[in-house]
Order: C-alpha cells, then sequence, then structure tokens
C-alpha cells in the first residue's frame, strides 16, 4: 500500500476502506508517513470529504494509536461531557461536582487552554495547593470514592491526534467536519468513559458561527460515537454572548461557586440543570427530564452538589476555604469599570470580543509558553435584553497591567446598545441523540 | 506575509496576488516555506484552480527563481518546440536540423527521459562519440555557426519547479492544468527562445488522454506565453498509436535519419512538416503555410535536412559515418518477430502498452539510476488501417534479454484486429495561437 494512492483516492472523492484509513493513521504516527504527504491528504479531504463509516474508522483509528484509559474498575455508569468551547464557559466545574452528588462518575481528564482564558485545569489550578496531576491509581479510587475527579492527561492519548492536529494547524486544513469531529471524538473515546455528552456551541463567540455547522459537527460526533458502540449525544447551545457573568480564571471559578450555592448567573444554571438532566439519563439514573432536573435543583438547594466540589478540591489537595470565602483568593492590583456610551437596551454583547478583553488583560495564553494571570478577567454586569442608561456600569476588568485604556475602548464597544426591546435567543436549540 | 494565509486564501477559491505567489515561489525555493504547507497549497490549487493572471505570475515567477539563458549573441529567431511526450516520438531529431536548414535557429537544452524510452539526450548519446554536455560559450558558438545544437540543461534553471515538481509527484497533485502548464512554460521561457511551439499530445500513449484536457493544457501554455509577451503556439496532435514505426533509442535515431532523407514514415514526416512550417512563421521566414511546407520538403529532397543533423552531431563529437550507414550501430543479441494472432484490420495500436514493452525490453529507465540499452525497442510494420493476414509479421522486438516471451505476448494484445475497415483519426487536430 502507498500513501500516494490513498491521497489521488480522496482526491477524487472515493471512499477509502478501513485498510487504508489505518495505513494513514499508523504510518503518520509512526512517522512513516510524511508530513507533506499528511498535509496534501487533509487537504483533500477538506474538499471530498469523509463519509459516515470513514469517520467512524479514522476515529477508531486515532483512538487506538495510543493508550485508551481503561475505567472498569470503577462501579457505576462514567459519565462525560465535553464543550467545543466558548467565552465565560465554566460549564464542568459546575456540572461535574452536580452529576456527581447525583451517583454518576466523573473521571474527568480534562485540557489546558490556549485561547481567551485558561482551560478547566488552569481555573482549578487557581485554588491554592490543588493538584491536577494524579496517578492512575489515585485518580481511579477518588473517583471510587469521591465519585469525581478532575485531572490532567495521563499517558500518551491519541498521538496521532495531537501530530494531526498540529499539521493542520499550520496548513489551513482545520475547519473540517470530519476531521474536527474525529479529533474530538478519538480523545474522548480514549479516555475511557461510558456515555459522553457533547455541548456544541455556535454564535459569534465560538469556533462554529451558524446553527447549521453546529448542528452538522454535532451530528457527526454523535454518529460516530453511536458506530462505535458508545451513548453519545448532543446539545447545540447558544455562544452569541459570553456564558453567565465571569470571563477569566478565578472570577470563574468564583461564579461556578456561586452557581453550586444557588446563587449563580441564571443562564448558567438553567444550562447546567438541562445538561445535567441528559447526563442522568444516559447514567441511568432517572430517565424522566423533569424528574431528573428537580433532583439537581433540589442537590443545589441542600448544599449537596457544592460539598461535592469541595469533596474533589479537598481529595486534590486543593484549600477549600477558599471557596468558602472567595476573598481568599489573589487579587488583581486594579479593578476598573466599563460605563454603558448611552442609553437603550442591550441587543449583543461580542463574545469573541470579550474573550479578546479577557486574553488582552492576562487571562489567557497566545502561546503554549506565556504565564496566565489568574487573577485577570471581566464581570459584566449586564447581558443581552438589559435597558442600561448613560453612565452605567457594564461590566468591571480585573487586571494588574496598566495602560488598559485602549482594551477598556475595545470592551466598549462590544455592547451594541439601541433603542427598543432586544430579542433574547435560546440557551439551548436542540439536542442531537 | 504567512503562507498559511496564502494557502487559506486559495482554500475558498480567492485570487492571489502577485506578492502572495513571489512569496511562495521564493521561500519554497529557499527552503524557508517547508514541504508540508506547499503540498497543502498544492492539493487547494488542484481543487480551487488559478486563473489566467495567477497562472502567468506563477510561471514568471518560477522562471525567475533561477538561471534565464540569454541567447542575444546568436543572430536571427532562435525557435524552440516542446511535446508533452509520446511514445515513439523522435521529433526533435527530425524537426530541428529540418528548421534550421531552412535558416531558423535552434538553440535547445532537452531533458533525459524517465520513461518508456530515453529522452532526446539519450537518443543523441547512443550515436558514437556524440556529447551532450556543452559549454554556455560552445553551445551558442555552435548555433551561430551551425545554426543548431541540442544539449542537456546547463547551469540552475527554475530550482523553483524541480523542487515542486519533486514534492507534486509523491503527494497526488501533478494533474493541475495550471501547475502543468506553468511547470512546462517557465522551463521553455528560462531557455531563452524567442518562439516556443507546443506539441500537446492526447490519447491512450500520452499524459492528456481526452482532446479537451489537451485543448485546456494547451490553452493555459499559450496564454502564459502571451502574458510574458513571448510567441507561443500550440497543436494538438493524436498518440493514439505510436508515431512512426519505431520506438526505443538506436531504433528512433535510425527512423529520423530515414525521415531526413525522405525514406522514412508518412505520420511522422507529415507531422514534421506541418510543425515545421509553424515554426517558420514564427521565425519570420516564410508565413505562408504552403510556401512553408514546400521549402521543408525541398530541404528533405535535396539532402540539406540530412546535412543539418550531420554538422550538428559532427560538431559535438558524434561519429556521421553511423548515421549514413546504419548497421555500423551497436545491434542487439536478438531480434524476435511478432505475429498476427487472427485476420482483420487494424483498429488500434495501443501506444501505452508499446512504450512499456519498450521499456521491459531495456529502452527505458524506471528510476534515475537505470541504464538504458540504447539497442532495445521495438519496430511495428504495420499500423492502424492496415489489413493484416493471421501469422503476418506486425512487429520486430530488438533486445538482449532472455525470457521475453510473457512480453511478446503483452505486445501481441497491443494490436486490437477486427474484421471491417478501421476509421484512422487525423494527426494534427487543431493549432492554438
Amino acid at each position: 500500500m502507498r500513501m500516494i494512492d490513498i491521497i489521488e483516492k480522496k482526491k477524487k472523492g472515493e471512499v477509502l476502506s478501513r485498510e487504508e484509513i489505518s495505513f494513514f493513521v499508523t504510518g503518520y504516527t509512526k512517522g512513516e508517513i510524511p508530513d507533506y504527504q499528511a498535509s496534501a491528504f487533509t487537504m483533500a479531504v477538506l474538499f471530498q470529504g469523509l463519509n459516515k463509516e470513514e469517520t467512524a474508522i479514522l476515529t477508531d483509528c486515532m483512538m487506538h494509536s495510543g493508550d485508551v484509559i481503561d475505567l472498569s474498575a470503577i462501579e457505576g455508569v462514567k459519565v462525560d461531557k465535553h464543550s467545543t468551547g466558548g467565552v465565560g464557559d465554566k460549564t464542568s466545574l459546575v456540572l461535574g461536582p452536580l452529576v456527581a452528588s447525583c451517583g454518576a462518575k466523573v473521571a474527568k481528564m480534562s485540557g489546558r487552554g490556549l485561547g481567551h482564558t485558561g482551560g478547566t485545569l488552569d481555573k482549578l489550578e487557581s485554588i491554592r495547593g490543588m493538584s491536577v496531576s494524579l496517578s492512575r491509581e489515585a485518580f481511579i479510587e477518588q473517583v471510587s470514592r469521591d465519585g469525581i475527579a478532575i485531572i490532567g492527561q495521563t499517558g500518551d492519548l491519541v498521538p496521532a491526534d495531537k501530530k494531526l492536529y498540529a499539521l493542520r494547524d499550520v496548513t489551513a486544513t482545520v475547519d473540517s467536519i470530519p476531521l474536527i469531529a474525529s479529533s474530538i471524538m478519538s480523545k474522548k473515546l480514549a479516555s475511557g468513559s461510558d456515555t459522553i455528552l457533547l455541548d456544541v456551541k455556535f454564535g459569534s463567540g465560538a469556533f462554529m458561527k451558524t446553527l447549521e455547522d453546529a448542528v452538522t459537527l454535532a451530528s457527526a460526533m454523535v454518529e460516530i460515537g453511536k458506530s462505535l458502540g458508545r451513548d453519545t449525544r448532543a446539545v447545540i447551545t447558544d455562544m452569541d454572548q459570553p456564558l453567565g457573568f465571569a470571563v477569566g480564571n478565578i472570577v470563574e471559578v468564583k461564579e461556578a461557586v456561586e452557581t453550586l450555592r444557588g446563587r449563580g448567573p441564571k443562564d448558567l444554571e438553567e444550562l447546567c440543570v438541562s445538561l445535567g438532566a441528559i447526563m442522568l439519563d444516559q447514567a441511568g439514573i432517572e430517565h424522566d427530564p423533569d424528574k431528573a432536573k428537580a433532583l439537581l435543583r433540589q442537590k443545589i438547594a441542600n448544599g449537596e452538589a457544592y460539598a461535592k466540589l469541595k469533596a474533589m478540591v479537598r481529595a486534590q489537595g486543593g484549600d477549600t476555604s477558599q471557596l468558602d470565602d472567595p476573598s481568599r483568593f489573589t487579587d488583581v492590583a486594579g479593578a476598573q469599570a466599563v460605563y454603558a456610551p448611552k442609553t437603550g437596551y442591550i441587543h449583543a454583547i461580542e463574545a469573541l470580543t470579550v474573550g479578546e478583553v479577557a486574553m488582552h488583560l492576562g487571562a489567557g495564553r497566545a502561546t503554549k509558553e506565556d504565564t496566565i494571570d489568574m487573577a485577570a478577567g471581566v464581570v459584566l454586569h449586564k447581558k443581552i435584553g438589559d435597558f442600561v442608561k448613560e453612565g452605567d456600569v457594564l461590566a468591571t476588568v480585573y487586571t494588574n497591567k496598566e495602560e488598559i485604556s485602549p482594551i477598556i475602548d475595545m470592551f466598549t464597544r462590544a455592547f451594541v446598545i439601541r433603542d427598543g426591546a432586544a430579542k433574547q435567543n435560546p440557551l439551548i436549540y436542540t439536542v442531537i441523540e
């Protein structure tokens, strides 16, 4: 078998066999197939696509290119949730403890962010003493005992995807639905949970800009999961404005805590309860959606969900007193208000711009080597639909940087204020299963 | 400027600027742009194409990536002809001396073949003592004095194409009309002749399989030449059966000599006279096609064309006694006849198969390191339209190899013999200018 013939076949729009796809994944991972053939191949895939079966086979081959985590030692249904990423998305920090408090098992391996803010791991590390590096044994023991652990990747998961994604990133071949879907799903499948819930976000602040693209991607991923025998569902959610009020690291941890204590932003709570109900169905804990939502709300109200977060943080060496008293978190040198330039209704808050503002304030990484300022970030005071008067405070920015007036200006322009009431988008558009 | 943005732009089907194309060609030639970006880019070009202006700019940038030959020291119009390659194509050996005998200047740099038979250089080297390595000065002096020289490339011509073609060859991105056109034309333009005549062949034995593809490629090349101010024309010719009777190296030299002496195959003579008439028009020697053809035929009849070949061979150290007496060429250990398996009319002679037969007999190179057996090859006795009886000799094979019966079988199957007269294709389909 020769790689050039596989490229030629895909270039002509023909369907590849399992042997051919496996030859590519194995050969590329081992370094036997050069980058220049892999990039020509991915560009051909970008134009010609992969059908459902090819996409599932690609995912399967990538998943098995490295370690596959075995969670069978943990009793109960191991549930996992993955978000395609958005601005202010602290869902994992809320949802994990919430469903764990209902009896689902959350054995989550998460990633670091290379974006506007840190990823879930970075956010957790903003809690003093918190470790996200656990041995495989300690991880399994903690999930068995406490029902939840969130750690960094252990072992060599999906090396094929690491190599291929790095190549796609520099050859303009990222935006292929089957390649995105197989990249995400190979990692989720290799990390070993029994069920997968995908939160596919769309809108100005998400990777997918339109509802149609989000549905296409979600459907592709659900198809892969089904083909490979894993209970996989997806929700399509709005990312036309940041989720909740906080965008950063410490500010998002604080907001997650508030939400688990029943005092969080309504949109974040609604999203977590809705996603949680699906996960409880997947876990076989409660199949009736209304009863599931009631159970989740009860766990927030009676403090058990918050207690789960604290149990996890304690088990991983973190200082839970910071959670109980958020003033114990590191603070920034200066906070500054952002004012409404005119009177009217807020029609839009450009999520992407808000993310870039947070990044400029120090909350994110532009390159792997960058250091995150955990205390930097923004907190919105108003969201879409709110009425504001000229001079009202729209948001507060937290930063250790000086001379941030260009960033403040940029932030101010992210708010679209007009006369007349604003239409609010639904938070959840549809569920794909 | 970043290569990834250029790939992205072409991927989306947008038009690239001169700066962007130049950035790619210069950066890739210098090794600053990696192969994996170049291959993703060429695959994007394969799908999205290049418009006429982009193709001309790409050609111009490639042409100037290395040396550009200056032939201005030679008086008169320097004419060049390029064939896209076919089986039994010894046109250059006939046409060069023929037009030179009419006063056109032929300063030809040719290539070696990596195909069924050697290229023009290999064929010339089958003449004892013949050298195709001349200094730039000796080359110019010979063309000025004798009107013709055919040598190997001197200097570093179009390094961008060398590198890019090698990459395309292993990434399934050869079959892009604008890339093929710019590759051929950049080399022709860099080798310095005033006029270019392209012989674009199509059919079973050619790179272009259909008339439509051949016309598209020819038009693209003529457009490039015009855009860059060079008199460029193209003829579309048939390659559904080998040209002439001989396929090999020595056998083709012998046939070229016979043709220059007025005793060659009719199709080869007709093609050379037709192409020659266009070249005489381009050279400003004779604009009337009928008069030009008459002049060319006269040069064959009066021996001046053949004398030109001998003058060139002598100037380049070759033994002209071999030309006068072909029995002086090296012979093979064995010649063997191929017989007609049935009675009927020849409807087809699969040119590609005949080429492969010649290669298996030793006449060509599969890799750069292979040695050519100059004496190996085939000579047809019948062509399309001929009537044969079962047992008639269809062809003779010349080889030093033993146990060639599978090759003989393969060769026999290349002849399609049926009842009823066969339709003959025209040799020249159209001229594009």
